[in-house]
């Protein structure tokens, strides 16, 4: 597992309203696509997405306290790798939420949590250009 | 703002449990500091530290339940980045947990939560290089 986080989800309870937010402080979507909003950062990519429904695709039961509403991507070249990554992470006492499966968008993903329950998504995601150092390029505008 | 994620800080219980569950997924930090670990990553920082602390610089009362336990960092070149934009999340509707302030690391930072909660670090920090892009090396090894 190279050192990268190739996205961080925010769980947000209405996106427009979220966006509003963000929009005032500057950032404008690159993409936007299934009720959800992609900003390119530095390498790493900001998304709103209903929290409902990241909890439900991470396979978190979301009581509204145990979870952060909060998810990092680690993005992979490969299923094996979704593979071979959640079987390390479940063997150093993480718990795996998301057993690695096909997803919604055309993928292979895992999800677990680390030990202080921070929630993990590893996903090989055939949409998105994967940089070598482990970002990905949503990119409708070239950076 | 322009869009960039600097660090991404995990709050937790034992950072000695949580470095090892790191290094057990082939993470190695950069730099150790504080009983504070940062892992460089693809432009964006991992940071692991103690949860009860990261509540404490962001002015959170942490219950255990309304806050997620993770902070962004969204670092700039001055001081006055930092009142400026610490302005317009109030103005948008942000709750200023930490009004610009001096901090121990010899920098000048902020913090508030957007309208879901979720937490964010305005910070200038001199210690850290900050590139064009917003990101930030913390760099014992250079990349």
């Amino acid at each position: 597992m190279i050192q990268s986080i190739a996205l961080v989800t925010l769980g947000v309870g209405e996106l427009e309203r979220a966006k509003a937010f963000y929009a005032a402080l500057g950032w404008t979507p690159q993409r936007e696509m299934d009720g959800t909003a992609f900003y390119q950062a530095n390498g790493v990519v900001l998304v709103l997405w209903a929290r409902a429904k990241l909890a439900e695709d991470m396979g978190i039961a979301d009581d509204g306290a145990t979870w952060s509403g909060i998810a990092l991507a680690h993005n992979v070249p490969s299923k094996e790798d979704v593979d071979d990554i959640t079987r390390r992470a479940r063997d150093a006492g993480a718990e795996v939420t998301r057993e690695p499966a096909e997803t919604f968008y055309g993928g292979y993903a895992a999800g677990f949590r680390d030990l202080d329950g921070h929630a993990w998504e590893v996903a090989h995601n055939p949409g998105f250009g994967l940089m070598p150092d482990g970002s990905v390029d949503i990119g409708a505008e070239p950076r």
